[in-house]
């Protein structure tokens, strides 16, 4: 007897043959004697086909700011309401009961930051009662509500946000995520063909290779799990093989150095140069990009002489549009600062909790690199991952040689 | 200075064209000086979609019963939200201030009555805020959420209801209904060619044309418009003309004997038989069957001898399976009653304020469809309306004699 939260992503839920597929699971462990809770994501395109509707209507003016993203999120929400309703729908089919909840109906509260909202609260009594009742609860990912009654959506991977949020307030005993791929591989296999499926990872290394772009769980999800220890089993929707669990560091993690390699693609770097170096002015600078809900990385600063420095850091090309906007305010009241943009970059990455008690590891990367005539433009590293930023040409060969120098493809 | 609320039905709102033919038409309403409230159904062909989605997951079982109708109303209620989020958008893209509701998001409450929900309260006080602000106020038509926050759908020409209900509680000074006809004609001009458009007809007799089959403005909506006494302006969304407006009662009315023609189809007569002739038998079938929420029609009971009546009325083919349950247990509760079901009517009825002040209306109504051999197997009046139940295959026909019988093609 335990507790069981099930996500299914997207392409799980297409059509109507995959959203009983999916349902059978979910009666599946209701029947191995657990209370089980489903958060579905929107089926398939539904997102895209919105997106698209939204923009033949903005095609006619000008749909920026504020206001229309309140409505955006309006439109896109209805994506999962679809899908919540037919899953109770098909498990009621199957002769089990079921009742459909959106992110508003069990209270799922969160900031007003449309379309990137974060999660504030949530009313787990009105799953608990439903659960208490013998019901599967079916809920909404990817979207809540202000305290104003507004919906919002939890930005990408927003639905993983939403599994791992339900598991912790509901203390579950596991947050099963069912994609379409069989598990977190120690690189993408697209890129990496003879890259292999991990079995166990501790939350910091799924952290690291999350923010590197691993695009199967998102940092916020695996974040969240982490602080309130909640085990995250990610499994192939198509077969009952065992994933990976994403679970805390054990002892013997640490035998092994690296634990997998990543890619980031479509990087800006931001280099921001003749900002007077006196103390606070870095925290000016993020605060407001922060302020604009920017998300910013591999932050670089050089002290220059004695009164100026350049600040660097790399933001995703997606988020350049917004960005451009606070950096020119910035320099600006900055007086003799300058910002400078750099595209086509990526970040090929390896994370490992090993790294902690081995050494040689960032030299035996840079080696692999250099030997294929790669050039290295920045290093960042935290206690758990190294990181070369690179051009985005070189990224998939440079995954490749960093997955081989390590020889992730073994089982160890 | 005026408040107007405009609904838009779903041919009018199709896509991305005609939203923005729509928004025109609030933004110009709303540039005339007006404050402007939009009441929206679902795009086109949604519903469909959506009904023909739910139908597709309850191919692998059963979907009846209670709990799949309130997941029906949550799978509904998301095509008008799509076609709030979209109109907001495109009032922002020609540069005026718009925000969207859902049903919920205004407080317009509900039962729980799902698929076929009544309008219990609307909070006023959310609508008139951004009104004041100088938005136009979008409104999720056909739908309304229950105390407990369940999501409804109000049934048949629901967007209706929410539209007349809005101008009632907002004190509105026209409710604008914009259809792809030009507005209420004398028949319906599929049928009877030289049908007429009426310019201004009285809420009495709109309703007993709408009852009668008159789909334009269903019985509650124009219900609702005459209790509280809001003008409903029928118009064509293609083009600027004067359509119809339904109003209260003027004495110059009741010049015209008959105002109009209508033909309802697709009914079945259900006759109960030997039913014991003491008081309160009727309300207790009809109590019955209301709280099924079953809509009845042309009841007549005859007395047969001293203990026995039979009690006739017709229902709506659609409504006949729900009904079916409810007459079965009532005629095995009764002992020696017996339930008998005549499928294949229609109803032709004829309606009119000078009916009250005019003599010879029935006979002549009677003699057109004696003279073409047209049986009339029931006959039910009102102090405004004559109905005559008569075979299906006959209504078409029987409609048109009856249009010209009364000259309504010619203008009065």
């Amino acid at each position: 007897m335990g507790l069981i939260v099930q996500k299914f992503g997207g392409t799980s839920v297409a059509d109507a043959p995959r959203i009983h597929r999916a349902a059978r699971r979910a009666i599946a462990a209701k029947e191995a004697g657990n209370q089980v809770v489903v958060v579905v994501s929107a089926m398939g395109e539904t997102t895209d086909h919105l997106i698209d509707l939204a923009k033949q209507v903005c095609e006619y003016g000008d749909c920026r700011g504020p206001s229309p993203k309140r409505e955006m999120d309006q439109l896109l929400v209805t994506g999962e309401q679809v899908t919540i309703a037919l899953m109770a729908m098909a498990i009621h089919a199957q002769g089990c009961q079921a009742i459909s909840f959106t992110g508003g109906q069990i209270g799922l509260v969160t900031d007003a930051a449309f379309s990137k909202a974060r999660i504030q609260s949530i009313e787990k009594q009105r799953v608990f009662e439903q659960l208490e009742k013998g019901k599967i609860v079916i809920i909404a990912g990817f979207q809540g509500m202000t305290p104003q009654g507004d919906f919002t959506t939890l930005g990408r991977g927003g639905s993983n946000a939403t599994l791992v949020a339900i598991g912790a307030v509901l203390k579950a005993d596991v947050c099963e995520n069912y994609t379409d791929v069989d598990g977190i591989f120690t690189a993408d296999p697209r890129l990496v063909p003879n890259a292999r499926k991990i079995d166990r990872i501790s939350y910091d290394e799924m952290l690291e290779l999350a923010g590197r772009g691993a695009s199967v769980l998102q940092t916020r999800a695996v974040e969240f799990a982490k602080k309130y220890n909640v085990p995250i089993h990610v499994r192939n929707s198509q077969n009952d093989n065992e994933g990976t669990w994403i679970v805390s560091e054990t002892a013997n993690m640490e035998h092994i150095v690296v634990s997998g390699a990543a890619l980031k693609k479509e990087l800006t770097r931001v280099t921001i140069k003749n900002v007077p170096d006196r103390p606070g002015i870095a925290a000016r600078i993020f605060g407001d990009i922060a302020a604009g809900n920017i998300v910013v990385d591999d932050i670089i600063q050089n002290v220059m002489d004695d009164r100026t420095a350049n600040i660097s850091f790399t933001v995703e090309r997606g988020e350049l549009g917004d960005l451009k906007v606070v950096v020119e305010r910035i320099v600006k009241e900055l007086g003799q600062a300058k910002a400078t943009y750099q595209d086509g970059l990526a970040k090929v990455s390896v994370v490992g909790v090993g790294m902690r008690v081995h050494t040689g590891v960032a030299q035996r990367m840079f080696a692999a690199l250099a030997d294929a005539k790669i050039n290295i433009q920045n290093i960042t590293t935290s206690e758990i991952k190294i990181s070369c930023i690179i051009d985005e040409a070189d990224g998939p060969r440079a995954l490749r040689l960093v997955h081989d120098a390590f020889e992730l493809h073994k089982l160890k």
